[in-house]
């Protein structure tokens, strides 16, 4: 019998990673969405939030609503979905909530298509619903919560996505309780910039991605740097250079903001120094009066998973057989 | 008994890569300078240039002078060097002409100083030869010069050079004979650059380094794109497009202007791709009536290396043991 409902789980993914804005993304663990989807054999799209985030419901005003009509403008014949969907990742944290949102559900739907559509068609139907969000068609959290893992956008014009091998790595994401806009975040930033800092910036991502690809943490820390986006940004983040500062101190091998903010990543290699990096990150937002959601995650190489029914369980599913496990 | 005389062939470089201006460089095995250095026991530097390109020999204005210097700057007690080169590498060709002299003369005297420096120190003194030859002291050619392979100059300030693995690469060298000053292709550069194009540019720079690593030549193709400074630069060299096309119709994975030009280079995948890019190009500057030279080479991995009196050897040194078995 063909598969009617599935459950996804949609994780939260850090984009940018210091150095490669708008072309570097990661996925986590934690938080992340969980969606219901089930075929209808009637051409509508209803959507149901059980997160009480007052997310609008009409299709064409929600992330998923959107990427999914992308998806069946390319289907013949009259098919829909009923979704439901119960977001554990706060809009307008900054680690890819209408990214997992938008891609769980285009991933979920695939599944119960057969297959139907590659990766790179989930990535571009997730991308409306990052459109209808920012007003910008960016992969850099939708390509990693499709593929898992780190990866590259090496082109949006023309997609080409590629999965960067990474050592392992823990990730603290630290979200102060304020909102940015990811538009006014990126209204905020200059649309021309010094060659000579381009320069810099363009070695520390030939750095990143050869310290990733070679296990080489030092290399990885050393590239870590931004000195162009986040000098900007950082500024509509209360606290940052402390917690950076703090996070540094404690051993963490970098990390500045994620996406567009609030929320800040630190990365480290190991888990002890990923919880100080929380402990010190708390006590500095304690002491501003400011509250503050923290999690600690390794880097999720699966992206988005089914769960049974709403059991929440990641399957073990290697890297190299995602693409046939998955969904 | 200590030795007091050597004889190193140093060879040309490709600095920039296309999209990674200012942070890659490639050594190849031809064109190359020969140099040999003896050590003296007075405090002077003693050039003679037996190659006909009428460069200056006061060491103050000669490249392999200004890096020794350095060098012995960094030397108590009366030491010094008697010089004598024999340039292959045409000085204003774009293939790292003055990188190679002044990176073969420290690293030879390096060697005749018992490798009392580090590589990273080597380059230090053979950038000085760089800021008087061209104004600025870029790392580019002279990294790949003494480091071999193909490198990457993540920061000048703070010097960090790091190796990159490489599949199998054929390099065509198309140098048409016209001169294109290293400062001029510098001044023609706009000093500031748009967000959106520098963002595909590091996308194609992490492209590249991520081919490059896992052995992918179809992503290295892909990301052998330049937005930035290919524009600007291409209009000095007479062909360049035509030249470009031409290579790419062959089957070769891409290429462009090495260094500031005006020599080009291609990269292909196998040496009958590369042969055939060089029969292209010779055919293009034959109609347009202009000399050229052209030179096919695969990567060399050993960067400056020590010959035995005036032969012509290259030792058999792997990649991982060239630190010690170099000079």
């Amino acid at each position: 019998m063909k598969q009617k409902k599935i459950n996804v789980k949609a994780p939260a993914t850090v984009a940018n990673l210091v150095c490669g804005f708008d072309i570097l993304g990661m996925a986590l663990y934690n938080p992340f969405d969980q969606i219901q989807l089930t075929l209808l054999d009637q051409p509508v799209i209803r959507i149901t939030h059980t997160d009480g985030f007052g997310l609008p419901e009409e299709p064409e005003n929600n992330v998923m609503g959107v990427a999914l009509m992308a998806m069946l403008r390319e289907i013949p014949g009259s098919i829909g979905f009923e979704v439901v969907c119960r977001k554990g990742i706060k809009p307008g944290s900054g680690i890819g909530s209408s990214a997992a949102s938008a891609a769980g559900a285009v991933a979920g739907a695939n599944k119960l298509l057969g297959n139907r559509f590659s990766l790179s068609d989930l990535i571009r139907f997730a991308m409306e619903g990052e459109k209808l969000a920012s007003g910008a068609r960016h992969a850099d959290n939708v390509a990693p919560a499709i593929y898992g893992g780190i990866t590259l956008i090496r082109s949006t014009s023309e997609l080409d996505i590629i999965r960067i091998p990474a050592p392992e790595l823990f990730v603290t994401i630290i979200h102060p309780q304020i909102e940015v806009k990811t538009s006014d975040a990126r209204q905020i930033l200059k649309t021309r910039i010094e060659l000579k800092d381009a320069v810099i910036q363009w070695g520390n991502v030939a750095g990143l991605v050869a310290g990733l690809l070679s296990n080489d943490y030092g290399l990885i820390s050393r590239s870590l740097k931004d000195v162009i986006v986040e000098p900007q940004r950082s500024i509509l983040i209360p606290g940052f250079p402390e917690v950076k500062a703090a996070g540094l101190r404690a051993g963490a091998l970098g990390g500045g903001i994620s996406g567009s903010g609030p929320a800040l990543f630190m990365m480290s290699s190991n888990a002890d120094t990923a919880n100080k990096v929380e402990q010190e990150a708390r006590l500095i937002y304690k002491a501003m009066n400011l509250e503050v959601e923290c999690y600690v995650s390794t880097v999720n190489p699966h992206g988005v998973t089914e769960e049974s029914d709403d059991a929440i369980a990641i399957p073990d599913y290697s890297l190299s057989n995602k693409k046939d496990a998955l969904l």
